[in-house]
């Protein structure tokens, strides 16, 4: 709660140090908005902080338990991770966010945030130490590295210290991680997300779920990247984008179908998608459009095209609904809602150190019930094996 | 259970199989137990498989189910990880514990066995894939790759087509997976496992259950490579070891103290410790030995040279145990017990597809409930993100 606290009573002097890293960054930078703080937003973080720390503790969980015909004691139980490595880039709430987690289960955390947002990090951290020393708990739990690539290497690869690494931004930065490390990686961030339109959806909602999921954030890893749209609805379904869409001026990819369609409503900012264009993150006011046939050609191009993160139907078919919600191999999957709430936050969790799109350990918002590892403790009385 | 009966109908194919590898290894190769197919070995391994069909589907369990105030309905389920590969070398039972795992996990898997026991585990192979024909499932989702190293490293690396990696075997074996594959790994194998025999044990049930740790089978990870002796106890401990290593010819590596007071006592098979003699998994009839002051000297040298698999204290002093017990960093850590029931079957979990030293995902026998991955399933009527 005093973490939490923090970002109220220091506010002035994190937004202070959050100004003096916005003032090296150009406006237009996509990540301009992922590095800004406002006071609304640490308000956003010290809830999400008051939630973590009202969890119940993810160590000592009991995951099973059971004595055996030899009169063995096995139980199996939650204990921290140990220490874990945070790599991340532009987002000062990371900072905040993956300390509070670690904190709250009983993991020391090294944290390596990018250049752009250091001196807003070092504030943060500062900070923490400080109530971290107020508890008498050393400051050591909470470190902040400084940006850049020296000795990153060595980082990445002290598997004597370091128990699992987080990286958490874009593809370079997760491949590059991936690539150098030889503690292990949790991979989270790069979302590549679709939504598909079936011709049995409510167009009025479909339009809704479309344009929030595109433009609301577009710079993090659930926003919109492509929409499918059912070749029955899409005369129908894309004319519907086209105010919200020209509000927020939303550059269009589109294929040939699409192209036509749009163009015809007098929709200004398309033009016709390249290859490259579908799998594509855009994390801008950009998308791409695909009309497709029919709910397995939709089931395919997410197949090829997912980074596994975020997906979702709208519809009003519940067999093909489930169908979807069954067949796409993703981290979450949606029924008539916007991928946008693939959060930590929103979720229910308070924050997440990202969102995992690997498959082991921890998958979607990887909060605090899975900073910890397993340990199967067994008491007996003499007991040896036969 | 058709995949069991195998073991039995084809019995004397697979043992006739096993002859044609057995014949092409020396007799003292350490591994030449590990290879060795047995009646009996066959029936434990049946075993393991019927317990595996009796246990609960891993898939589809809910790991959580919620409703937020918005309306949407989250849900985190279980599904398969999809491709499973496993590297291995040679123990042929490996290939029907990790086959039966997947299917009965709805995973497919592709098996990469050792050279040594290609001929068995080709002929388990080719029945098992008979049952699934027999069932109407395909045969691909059994798979045996030829063993050598190549197509290994792009077999390692082809992350469109396989989920996760299992290694298991030697260090060296898991060092080159972890080095070479881009695939998620799960790290398996390795044990250097101490015994701490405390002044407070009972000398009697430690020297049972050190000797079981070592000699029962030697060429298994959780059996014992260092015992850790309590200088206190020391003199009346360790000549009580010396009828049952005599037996087995057990070859210790001792330091000074150790040295000196197993010479005295007449032990024949025993040479002063090289610094390399700890922090080694030996394989076979031979462990080193150390005198420690106390608890936490013991704590220290596993600390430093565990693999972090199977740690043991005997004492009869509960606050020590239960200190212990919270202190070491391991997969499992016994109280009174021998270090050789690290063990999925043991455990009461069927088979293992190998004892995981890592911390993340599965620790300790990773078996069916692990080898699946979450989804998040969201149902939602119109919900944008505000």
């Amino acid at each position: 709660m005093d973490i939490a606290a923090i970002l109220r009573i220091k506010a002035d002097a994190i937004l202070a140090a959050n100004a003096i890293d916005l003032q090296k960054m150009a406006l237009e930078n996509p990540l301009y908005d992922r590095l800004q703080l406002t006071p609304s937003r640490l308000e956003a973080i010290a809830d999400g902080i008051h939630t973590i720390a009202a969890l119940p503790d993810p160590c000592g969980v009991f995951m099973s338990s059971y004595q055996k015909e030899n009169g063995l004691l096995i139980d199996k139980i939650t204990v921290p991770l140990g220490v874990v490595g945070a790599i991340y880039e532009a987002r000062p709430n990371v900072t905040m966010d993956i300390a509070a987690l670690c904190l709250r289960s009983g993991n020391a955390v090294v944290l390596k945030g990018g250049s752009d947002a250091y001196a807003t990090n070092q504030c943060m951290v500062q900070e923490m130490q400080a109530v971290l020393a107020d508890h008498g708990l050393p400051e050591e739990n909470i470190c902040l590295l400084p940006p850049g690539r020296e000795g990153m290497t060595e980082w990445l690869q002290a598997t004597q210290y370091i128990d699992v690494i987080i990286p958490r931004g874009s593809q370079s930065l997760i491949d590059f991680v991936r690539q150098t490390a030889t503690v292990p990686v949790i991979e989270t961030g790069a979302g590549v997300c679709h939504t598909y339109v079936h011709r049995t959806a409510n167009l009025a909602m479909a339009a809704a779920i479309v344009v929030n999921a595109k433009t609301q954030r577009p710079s993090v890893c659930n926003a919109l990247d492509t929409i499918l749209a059912d070749k029955e609805i899409a005369d129908d379904f894309l004319p519907l984008l086209i105010p919200d869409f020209l509000k927020f001026n939303v550059n269009i990819f589109a294929d040939e179908t699409a192209y036509t369609i749009l163009t015809a409503a007098g929709y200004p900012h398309i033009q016709k998608a390249a290859p490259e264009d579908f799998g594509r993150e855009y994390l801008s006011q950009q998308c791409s459009i695909k009309i497709v046939a029919e709910v397995e050609a939709a089931l395919e191009h997410i197949a090829l095209y997912s980074s596994k993160h975020s997906e979702a139907i709208v519809c009003e078919s519940p067999e093909v609904a489930e169908y979807f919600l069954r067949t796409v191999d993703g981290a979450a999957v949606y029924h008539n809602a916007s991928t946008r709430f693939t959060d930590g936050a929103e979720f229910g969790l308070g924050a997440e150190v990202g969102i995992s799109t690997q498959k082991l350990h921890a998958r979607g918002p990887f909060a605090l019930e899975k900073l910890v590892c397993e340990k199967w403790i067994i008491r007996g009385d003499g007991q040896i094996r036969k």
